[in-house]
């Protein structure tokens, strides 16, 4: 069991073989992660298709992602589902393979009735009975459904809420969370564009999608920052930019994915209803990739 | 196998007792609604907090939902996931278990990456792999993402998608998608509140959740229609009205539960996030119902 | 003055002449509409590009309307501004015009603040200090800001607040508004897909767009509905619906003014940020008007 | 004429007395504020109500404002109309009475028109025929359309668009624009809550609402970030935070109002239909006041 520290998570992709799950692909990633300084990896995150898996595939995913990851590597584990009772359930099956922590999106079908009194309940049910720590997935784009500083703070309070993974690029939520959460909190920023400056603002790191394709630029970009070294890393972070709004907005997952084949890594196509990249996308995945020096 | 034909559907909800899936008392409900002139029944919509039961719980539900159902009343079954390969899998196995048709919303997580494009793919593989007749779900309000009328011509020509649920409220989908659409193509309404402007502009029928708590009366203004009573039609109408709102918007499911309890038939409470209805929310269901002339 | 009654009113195009008021071609088409079977005319609503308009050329349109409209016809005005202080001068101002009445939308700039007390003070006040009366006019889909119907029903009962206009779409606002509002409230349509059930449901008639390049269709929409010829009125509703959804949705108020001119009234150029039509768009509109009958 | 500089702006409140226009109420906030170390002053703005003054009023207050200025700082004026031709007309005419720049939103009321090339025709048209230096204005919260940085890149280019506030609070946007934009374009916050995030990515300065009350406070976080002195910097923009939110989010124009009322400057009421702070607003206020150590 690997505690959940500060430092940079990759939000890695699952890969696909004619649609089917291909964990020798997944595996043979991971070990070249592990080569890199990240703290750990998230899988079944946005970035990892987890809505297009069903449980025993989300199990054996954990349970690989376990197993390949090198000691001292964190494996946060997505486990989201829309009711409390088998959001629960997932998070401690996840839990007996090997996974660290949880990471729980609000539920968000019912939108008007996600009032803050139910998430509020929802979240402190859930923590109570999962056994192993639970962060919050604030990701409004995708949901509908924003997880309010004012109620980050109160949920920072349970024991078992370890943090607050916000995807939302809004750091006046870190900025309204972070001083009023109980201590110890850890907020981690999970829109790449504003990685340096979450930093900066106190965020304990940052769980990000570009961090799958180019994990030592991102590892780097948080070591300048540990460095002092802020002119250096505005630098970087302004140079990232473009690639990661082309990952996480303009061309989403499959973006990543082309990108990992590029650079050696098994990244493969999306299951249905994602479409695999067009010509103009993987054109300009390589030539993001180029502005960064990679081989692009 | 019964045909999904004109006329009145009601949303079932889903009995739970202490969270726990009562079938008992979905049969005891199922078998009075049977003695209404309802055409058929929907489960696992969203009135059935379908996002709230895994895998087995959706096939126990459809299964008693079968062998309930009053002979010439049609089974139709939700069966939405976010992926084309795992929609495709629920919908065989919920037919094989007497599902006569299946309800599927578009994918809504990538928000951003469902195009046209992409949600066309999406149903017309789940339609080509689907062992029964596929309706498409629109509900903008829940899932984010629209179903636009241009779209549903062009998939309303596949031949094992049969219609469309419209939830959205907007009767301007229905003008524009019916004059253009496949012959026989069914648009079924989906929001109570225009359940007979729907009728009038040439809906084949209502999937309603009030239909749960009030179907006599629901199946009285089809009939009124069809009757061509159009002054009483309206009437009714509008008296419907309020108590939808309620049940559809300021309440929601909880509210429809409880209306249940009220009226003989099991409600009971809904599963966590969801949250009991309060005491005031319960005094208006009472009132609202007293409103009708049902016993508040 | 003329009263406004039940009916079709049509909201008027500007003309511009390289984008300067063009009163010569505002009052020949008025005068061609006076020979059409509509009750009125709306200027300066959205299809009148108002929000283009400064104070000066506002009141110079309402004048030449009033002097080019037939007997009989009323002018609805459209005065709006963000401050009541502002809305009341204006409209007193167009009253001394000849404006019969005023069509007022709901301040949306400060979206956060206008709660339901602010728009009810806002609305309460302006019709108090109006010396004609106001129409409410709700357009969520411009404003980002909707009336609500249990707002409408409250402000229904002001003496000088006579009716509203709904250009949402939603007919579920009709139901829940028209049955508790005060006896005589005009609810018109401003939404010309849902023209026909709209009336059907207890419409007093409707604003639309459309009648500014089709009167007559949409006059004859509305008297098949009073003879009660619902079979033929139903197909014309939905014979009128793919123009309207141009004119209003995909192609805009650009579009209404080529259509005009197609139809040899004077339609012209919008003023910028409005774009004129370009050539898709052109031949979108021509081939509509075909296809219902008329010299495209 | 005064350039505009690095530094930070207040966006000021406009005075009135019983909904007058209140110059000298103004022009004694403003003496105040030149005793500051703010490098000018916004009039106009949201902050100022700016919606809710015709152009009289607009210009009598730009006039009144380069009268008080003192010397050295500059005036830049709010000057949105949603036409080209009357927002040109505007600023023109503001120019004349002595702003240095003017601060123009996208045109919003017809949304679904305003594509890029729209807007960019707008903004290109204005800064064309303006006499002085223009600023985009982002605030897709209150006008529902948002600049994209592709566009705002372009338009960087344009030798008489000078800068860009942005007030969306998503810093990705700075990230995507500034370094690919027009040497020498001014990026301005309008964010409070990530001023200091955004000053360490490349921003110029910022336009604060919270200026308009704390001015010194303002000025002291930009200098601790020109003197590189982050720690202490971080920990003034998070104590700026609660107070942040509830001047431009939860309580919104009336508590900056207030607050200048408690702090010896002029606040009074907004007009119509702003509500004044009801007493729990007031009691909010003062306390937020008093956690920044002023007079509350």
């Amino acid at each position: 069991m690997e505690a959940v520290k500060k430092g940079v998570y990759a939000a890695l992709t699952t890969p696909f073989v004619r649609e089917t799950l291909a964990l020798d692909k997944f595996r043979e990633n991971v070990e070249r992660y592990n080569r890199s300084g990240l703290a750990g990896y998230v899988v079944l995150g946005s970035t990892g298709e987890a809505v297009f898996l069903d449980d025993a595939e989300s199990e054996r995913l954990v349970a690989e992602a376990r197993s390949a990851a090198a000691p001292g590597r964190a494996v946060i584990a997505g486990a989201s589902r829309e009711s409390a009772r088998h959001t629960v359930s997932l998070i401690n099956r996840l839990a007996g393979l090997g996974a660290d922590a949880a990471l729980v999106k609000p539920p968000h079908y019912y939108k008007s009735r996600m009032t803050r009194e139910a998430l509020k309940s929802f979240f402190e049910r859930v923590a109570g009975e999962a056994r192993i720590p639970v962060f919050i997935y604030n990701i409004p784009q995708n949901t509908g459904v924003a997880v309010e500083p004012a109620l980050a703070v109160e949920l920072s309070r349970h024991p078992n809420i370890a943090g607050l993974k916000d995807s939302s690029g809004a750091l006046a939520n870190l900025a309204e969370t972070l001083p009023a959460a109980a201590p110890g909190f850890l907020y981690l920023i999970g829109a790449g564009s504003v990685f340096l400056p979450g930093l900066m603002m106190g965020a304990a790191g940052g769980i990000l999608a570009m961090a799958a394709a180019v994990p030592d630029l991102c590892v780097r970009l948080h070591q300048l920052f540990l460095d002092n070294k802020l002119k250096e890393a505005k630098e970087l972070q302004l140079a990232l930019v473009p690639f990661n709004t082309a990952l996480t907005q303009t061309l989403g997952v499959p973006a990543i994915k082309h990108a990992l084949d590029i650079l050696g890594y098994f990244g493969g196509r999306p299951r249905s209803p994602l479409l695999p990249l067009d010509a103009a996308g993987r054109r300009q995945v390589r030539e993001l990739l180029g502005r960064l020096g990679l081989p692009g």
